[in-house]
């Protein structure tokens, strides 16, 4: 299958699909519908149709999807049967809640290694990591292969971090700073802004 | 002008023209154009017009967008030009930093007040606020008017918290635990699930 074909709008849809199928697995489910996924997640049961049917056939007419095995088949689309090391950089409250955040470890994702410029907070603890000098984070991550960052640094210097961590190989960065980031071509931006959130949201408002 | 009118796609850029467009002001600069602000966002000129074009007119041929004049008009638009008052719910590691950010200031929103239903969290300091009883949660927010929360208490318990909240006359929620919520029409979500902006970017990578 090639992942060009398919639009960045169905793929932004599967995470969401495997979270729910989670908990439905987390509460003792072992069948589902379109239907009824859809009522979890808040998008109608042909999109879901549609979206899967990119991939394969996952349900049988009657009997709906095995939870399963469509889990199985979302994390290997979505690349998260294996376990990415993450590298966050910055560390702020935002900084500090990710190194410690708990909701990582059965998505496909583990923090391994922390970064800050502060004198004062280079080599201290932050849950079970020890801070690492921002001057280290090319060669770290070069020597590791990390390819996934998540930035928590000021806007200020968001652009700057983000060009260390594209030197150090970095492919992929959820980005808590309140600013787009330039990055090359085959390098992906996620961004996290909590005002982004509440503005789209606030339009709507009487 | 009709908000039913404008798809929601366009309504999700806006906050980061307006983001964009005061990053360009904060550096002196007083014009604009849609090719620069594009090449800001990462967004097609072309795109930026015509999703500007649903509000008004706001540029000038040959000379652009005035960026005071437009940052009012989108500040408007997303009715933000008013400073919106937040609760915020859950202080783990995410509330917490939530409670203590920065970013909201000039974004239009303040943190007023937080709440916990741990006893020894509640009566207990988060940066400027005293953290309240999440049994007060309903009466306080109806007395004070709140019309925005940020969730940030585990899976388990944020439909539960969800329902209160929607009890008490929030009509927005910045959802952070990791699960979709139900809500009754006119109540909007937004989710920043970190697991779902990476597992979204790893489909991609190699």
């Amino acid at each position: 299958m090639n992942n060009q074909d398919i639009p960045d709008i169905i793929i932004s849809r599967l995470p969401i699909y495997l979270r729910a199928l989670r908990l439905m697995q987390a509460v003792g489910k072992q069948t589902t519908s379109s239907q009824e996924l859809g009522e979890a997640v808040g998008i109608s049961a042909a999109q879901i149709r549609k979206d899967l049917s990119q991939f394969g056939e996952f349900g049988k007419q009657g009997t709906g999807y095995d939870i399963a095995f469509l889990i199985d088949q979302l994390r290997g689309i979505l690349k998260v049967e294996r376990v990415w090391d993450v590298a966050v950089v910055g560390m702020g409250d935002m900084g500090h809640a990710l190194s410690r955040y708990q909701g990582f470890s059965d998505r496909g994702f583990r923090v391994v290694m922390v970064f800050d410029n502060d004198p004062a907070k280079i080599g201290g603890q932050v849950g079970q990591f020890v801070v690492r000098d921002m001057k280290e984070l090319v060669t770290a991550i070069q020597e590791t292969g990390i390819k996934l960052a998540m930035l928590c640094v000021p806007a200020s210097a968001a652009q700057e971090v983000t060009n260390l961590l594209v030197k150090a190989g970095v492919k992929a960065i959820l980005n808590y700073a309140p600013i787009n980031l330039s990055v090359p071509e085959g390098i992906r931006v996620q961004y996290l802004d909590p005002s982004i959130g509440l503005q789209r949201m606030t339009y709507y408002m009487g």
